[in-house]
């Protein structure tokens, strides 16, 4: 099977014009086919507040009522995801800009309300990955926003983690999948305030003891546990590493 | 060759949910391949209004600054596309929204300065229908926001009816195409007060006379010239007709 990178980067990265712009060049340069998942929260609020519209967070995910799906419509769909549409075309990467409802491509549910009532917030139920394949085998880049649908006319919220490792478990059946995870960080650290501590190299049984002895914490946690699912699901390694290292071999290697 | 029909409908009929459910209903019946063209127009003034943003038109052509250029990103690309393509998704209809970035199916050049600086607004250049065309033929319905892009990392703002008959053009190498436009009379009219006067067919000779009788004036003249500019291109039929009649017989037929 054909080769695919899956890279997810997060919101900061894309908001701001000096790390976008070396991003998507190091993006265009890595060779063969790639998706990029990219989040916006940063500039989703920074709208909100523009328009008078508070943003509720509760454990890191935002609350989104009928007024806050708008915002996220217009700046993940619209504003994020064009802008780095138009950006890779004109460095020659035929980009594709896609929310979950294009091409029915992710389709989620409404979060049920339990402890919290999370909105329009959906959770990923079945991924459509047949036309995708397709398109990326003749070329073609999906760039994919934060956002699903419910097959009932709603968009969605989801978190854009979650898009690119469900989006590269369901083209595992058409290629062989590489995700990569991009943040500020190098990779999973043995010391959280030493960047030059990265793990090269996570197993299961490895995980399990640092989380044990504490060395493995908070949102990294559910950024592994989602890796290992990835791996389970046949995805055939996820690099977790720094933004401006997408293409050499650096970061943390759960495989 | 295939059918193929290609749907323009004016902003106000997509941004009020009464016409806009009745709209989509009716679009998803219609049989064979079909791509829906949209404007927003309404939309974007309002949004710009919240977010203190002056909307500045010169001969019923917006102004599009860079502050505006995010604006009709937003809402055009995100809020309104996103909207339809959920909308159509939950119909059955398989959509995929989409700018002229997307694909580089569509690249303008930004109107030079003449007279007017119209700022970030494109005049098209280049239609790449074929992939398009081939998700078209894949059973993909594509949903067309006034927008394209130069292929220099810019979005440029393009007028619906421009975006409707460029595509539609460009797929007459692929389709036997009808090119519709839907607006909020029933067709081409004798007498602009009496929606009953509608001129069934128009040829360009009728055309010439009527517009020498100053029987069609304004707005409509434009229409009919592009009209005209599509058939010679290739296109099979226009026609002219109320967003509420789609799929049946009536409005006036150019060929």
């Amino acid at each position: 099977m054909e080769k695919l990178t899956v890279i997810k980067v997060g919101g900061k990265i894309v908001e701001e014009e000096a790390t976008l712009q070396r991003l998507l060049s190091d993006f265009s340069k890595i060779e063969g086919h790639k998706v990029l998942v990219h989040g916006g929260g940063r500039s989703a609020t920074a709208m909100a507040t523009r328009l008078g519209i508070e943003s509720k967070m509760v454990n890191g995910r935002r609350i989104t009522d009928a007024e806050m799906l708008k915002v996220v419509t217009m700046v993940y769909a619209g504003l994020v995801n064009k802008t780095i549409v138009a950006r890779l075309q004109s460095m020659g990467v035929n980009a594709l800009g896609l929310t979950g409802a294009d091409l029915n491509y992710m389709r989620s549910d409404k979060r049920p309300v339990k402890e919290v009532d999370y909105g329009f917030v959906g959770d990923v139920k079945e991924v459509n990955s047949d036309l995708l394949a397709d398109l990326i085998h003749k070329g073609v880049v999906p760039v994919l926003a934060p956002l699903t649908h419910d097959k009932k006319g709603n968009m969605l919220n989801t978190n854009a983690d979650t898009i690119a490792g469900e989006a590269a478990k369901a083209l595992t059946s058409h290629f062989d999948v590489t995700l990569m995870y991009c943040f500020e960080k190098s990779g999973v650290l043995m010391d959280e305030n030493d960047d030059n501590s990265v793990i090269p190299e996570i197993t299961r049984p490895l995980f399990d003891k640092y989380v044990k002895d504490g060395i493995i914490q908070g949102g990294m946690i559910p950024k592994l546990e989602n890796s290992f699912h990835a791996i389970s699901a046949g995805v055939t390694k996820v690099i977790i590493t720094k933004a401006d290292e997408i293409g050499k071999n650096s970061g943390t290697m759960i495989h």
